[in-house]
């Protein structure tokens, strides 16, 4: 596992998640089983609808997240730099892919910077939990510091690395690690998975070490379980195929997260600033996208991304006139009407 | 917003529902989940069933509303007066497009009057909440005397404004202006949505303002959302097409509505007399129709708006025969079978 | 409405359904919503298996009735004539189709007697409703007398008739009239639908008035609004197109009339023997086809029927063997499991 | 029945399962409405996953069995012995199909014999319950002797004689067969079905005369009726197609059988190490499958059954690695969510 091996592998991922269909294939993330009532005499005034939101103690003009997705490599770099630009006109949240390439490579440090561009913004730092575990609580501060980071989201993706060829086997020492960054770090820790959800067992044992940040990541969008698939040899993408939809549906772990009174970013196929909407009526503190903001940044670069930021914000705004939510804790109170598939998974937390 | 603007809008409107697919799409008004129990033995003379029904004080022949769709044009006029016309010779109720724009032009006034042709119907005026909220009591009062009204739709439509590319933002003193309305109009109010279906919040709040009478016109036909976003600029577009099917469904608004003991015209994507039996059925006191009746109109005049009519009595006083319906009020009774979609619905209401 | 008229009418009502699809298109009639559970270990000789039963007061070799069709021209002459053959070769129950022809002229008498070639069939004579009301007793009696039949089913048909271009449509005093024959009539009174299914409130009406035997002709089968449909001039095929799956489906009609300790012929869409198990496993007494026993008869006689019979006796006989069923009452009794569609319809009656 | 009929016929059937669609075309076995919760925080070493398991009082390196299918041919016998090296090597369990040719002709015993390749597994005699009524146990427990089985399966197959034209049609003394294998056998015996499944009532009959071990062989894989049909004449070919799809899917007779405490091996239409992972969080001790084995090893000889079978395994470790599992046991208590049609199933056990 040298290091080109890491940046060949990202750039990779950046090139099929950019062209291929990455996406699930039979599963949604469930909230298409979200049903927000129409509120006929909304008694606001669309242009002063207050989007604000806040997220690990820093202000967002938007409850909008860019999750993180990359870094170590030149295409990375501006990628990461356009997308916070963005991030810092439009007041949203930004996070930076694993920060594992520049652990092992502090060369590469400044392919995750983007303070220069965005001072503002809640900006999230990543790491693996495996290779958290295999850092001591300086190391990892350190990654934060060096990026100015506001968090620092650990990722959980067992599914991934199972597929991926080269992949981590060995999970152990993940949940101690957290634990002793959620009471070592300068910064809160967000458990972060990627594309598989988090479900009631796996949020239980996180609020028993006492995170209390979140990123629920559930199925139902880019499968990275499917992403390694395309990249592995026969045997590999045949087992890829079979679980390419493994997870728990976004909808269903927003609800389990809030169940247990974490803070949550929803994120998991969210599409559109409506998918953002029916996160956050959902208990969801704010949303996160990955894969839109990834095509839209790759294809038409920063002001792409910008118009995909703008779609967003007034698709959001539109969501909250309708339901006459005039902030967006009004939005997370909104009526709404659960569809019987999404009540199922809703059923089945032991703590409903 | 200069009056031609109306006017264009107004013949923009009429052309795109005539001809092109305005309806939703993937979202029903839910009336095909009302299955009416067959009756073996109806034990009466189909030709003697009472069809006639009771609104607004206005005593009708049959329990059917054409429902408010124009004015203010040529082209509106000749519609107004033959529908009018026929509703006239049926016995059914009508209603007018938004007077809004012979508030402005009182030279337009006459595109609004029908009773040359239809002295006895029960007619129905027509004003959005935010106009209302801009004009006096006695403005309103006027667009009511004009035509010889005997109610007011105050038509509730933010959906639609949103989309719209000159539409209004602002929403605020719509309940206010109703409340007002209710207090000092000298014909009853009826709160009308126009495509998106009324809420249970929304009708607690209507009933706590005195409101008696709601038009439901929920979510499953004609979506003027969908209406707009085919007449806007590409941004708006993109937003339309992504709430197109917005809305609550009709079956379940009218049941909303019964709930709150409202005198209910159930309307939003009806297109026989079988929908208006089951519609009915669910608690209508009468139903309302507009794309079909402005169809038939346009494209075979009052000969074919007639015999659309008449279709429509035919089916309901079958539906009522097979139901074992002497008279609306037994239809209204009719034993059913509702289905597990609009069930769900139906238990979101917080009032069931 | 002169004699030729009828045999007219017979005559295309019986090509129709040879050639023509004249069956519910959307609605089923429910029977595959019952999963009858599976023995493994049956303990039982299926050669020996009893398929005799007994309904009106006629033993049968098996629970199966060849509904009431025809009579009143040449072609139904033969074809009762044939399948009367089939029904005593068997052992099956026999049923001819409406007398009203022979009431008003005795000379088509003839077309309607089959104990020529069936002596020991269990045979039903018909007659509708609206014309049981319109007959004295003792003229009903005759048609009874008259082709020795062992019981009278009065058909229920408003659903046909007010598609029919010369349909009744004063249904009064058929209540009255069949109470008056389960008083005086010397054989038993089977109510009969003809293809929408007896509903709880209309079982009700029939329970009340004292009938103990009823043929459910239930939605999902052949529909006679849709038969009528296809003969009607322009508006009545339009109606008939909108109700052509009206009616409650034949599973839900089983239980409903079960409910009422009626002794019931499950019918209405049934075409295998398979279809027939789970009919009575829903607990009907016997089960009873139209369509299929038509079909058979007109396309390849008397050989092509009893090949059709045979059919259905193995199919049921198999399905008793893999229920562990060894004679119809257990079969009745057999474990089985409802589905979600069916389980909705069995909830909507008020007696469940 | 002379003895080339059976050598024929099972020549046929492996033919037949090898080449042609021979599975269930509307059912499913219900294990894709078993959605296991993903596990985020594994904590586990993948490669130190233990999938060991014991069944009948061997211990096998995995929970898997290739079910019995042949013997009696020369064919047979390659199958049997490449399949059974395959076991041994992996550490599976084995079961040989009907020992009925060789108990008629003891000329064919080697066609079955296997320890010599696989002397450690876990091996199944195999024989068919009518046949078992007309044997001693004496003769029984030599079928037992003569290939070294570790536990006889005892099959049931009912629906696959009612449609083979030469089948057998009296089940009776099947019960006490077994019993009196139970107590007088040396080795367990396994109840077996052959693709119907095992109900509720015929878990319960098993239970009482004391069978402890049985193996579903559930509905929506392999269908012995269908194969009967492909082979049989006309008559016999329909009735067939009728009942194609009858029976109990296999996660629903998985957890009947749990509810009777019995040890069961969950199999029917089970195709990869995904479905065994779900059978077995559904309760069952081991994972049986019959098709995949056949058709890997008679179109791609031992390599393909071996390829095939670690296939399984890193299948079924990755699932167990994604819901936290490190042994059987664990995953066998996995958390999971049951979708609403395997619920209706279950529900329909009088004992829930
Ligand atoms: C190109 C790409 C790279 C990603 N890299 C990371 C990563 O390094 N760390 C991480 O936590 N998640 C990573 N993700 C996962 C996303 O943050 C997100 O959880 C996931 O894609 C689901 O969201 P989506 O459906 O909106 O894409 C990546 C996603 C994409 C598309
Ligand atoms: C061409 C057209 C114009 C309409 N204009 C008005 C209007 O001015 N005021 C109003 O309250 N509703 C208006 N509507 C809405 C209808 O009254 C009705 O609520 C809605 O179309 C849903 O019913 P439908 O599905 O039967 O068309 C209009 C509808 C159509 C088709
Ligand atoms: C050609 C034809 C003629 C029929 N005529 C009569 C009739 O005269 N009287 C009656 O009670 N039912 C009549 N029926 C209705 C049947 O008895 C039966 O109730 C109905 O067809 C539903 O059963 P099926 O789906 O098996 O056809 C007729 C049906 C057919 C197909
Ligand atoms: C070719 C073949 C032959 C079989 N022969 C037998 C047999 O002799 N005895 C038996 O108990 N089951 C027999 N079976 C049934 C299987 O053991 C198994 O129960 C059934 O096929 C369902 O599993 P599957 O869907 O994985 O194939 C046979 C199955 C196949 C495919």
């Amino acid at each position: 596992m040298s290091r080109p091996d890491i940046s060949d592998r990202k750039r990779d991922h950046i090139e099929l998640c950019a062209d291929q269909d990455v996406e699930a294939r039979i599963k949604t993330n469930l909230l298409d089983a979200v049903e927000l009532f129409h509120d006929s005499l909304p008694e606001l005034d669309v242009d002063a609808i207050d989007l604000s939101a806040s997220f690990a103690g820093k202000r967002l003009k938007a409850p909008l997240l860019i999750t993180g997705m990359t870094g170590g490599a030149p295409e990375a770099e501006r990628i990461n730099k356009e997308l916070a630009m963005v991030a810092q006109e439009l007041g949203l949240a930004f996070g930076v892919g694993s920060q594992r390439a520049m652990a092992r490579n502090p060369d590469l440090t400044a392919t995750y910077q983007v303070r220069d561009v965005a001072p503002d913004i809640c900006l999230l730092g990543n790491i693996g939990a495996v290779q958290a575990a295999e850092m001591s609580t300086a190391q990892t501060e350190d990654l934060v510091g060096a990026i100015g980071a506001d968090a620092l989201c650990v990722h959980l993706n067992p599914g991934q690395e199972l597929i991926q060829p080269e992949g981590d086997r060995d999970f152990r020492g993940c949940i101690d690690a957290i634990a002793r960054l959620v009471e070592e770090l300068s910064v809160p820790v967000i458990a972060k998975e990627t594309g598989c959800g988090l479900s009631p067992r796996t949020l239980d044992r996180l609020a028993k070490i006492g995170v209390k940040h979140v990123d629920t990541s559930g199925a139902g969008g880019t499968t990275w379980i499917g992403v390694e698939a395309m990249r592995a040899p026969a045997a590999q993408q045949t087992l890829g195929e079979l679980y390419w939809d493994w997870g728990v549906p976004t909808a269903a772990s927003i609800v389990y997260a809030k169940r247990r009174e974490m803070n949550v970013i929803g994120s998991g196929g969210l599409r559109t600033g409506y998918d953002a909407a029916r996160a956050i009526a959902l208990g969801a503190d704010i949303a996160g996208m990955a894969l839109p903001w990834l095509r839209a940044c790759y294809n038409e670069g920063a002001p792409g991304a910008r118009a995909f930021g703008e779609r967003c914000l007034t698709a959001l705004r539109t969501a909250m006139a309708l339901t006459g939510s005039s902030n967006v804790d009004e939005l997370r109170q909104a009526p709404k009407m659960i569809g019987p598939r999404l009540e199922r998974w809703l059923a089945a937390d032991p703590r409903r």
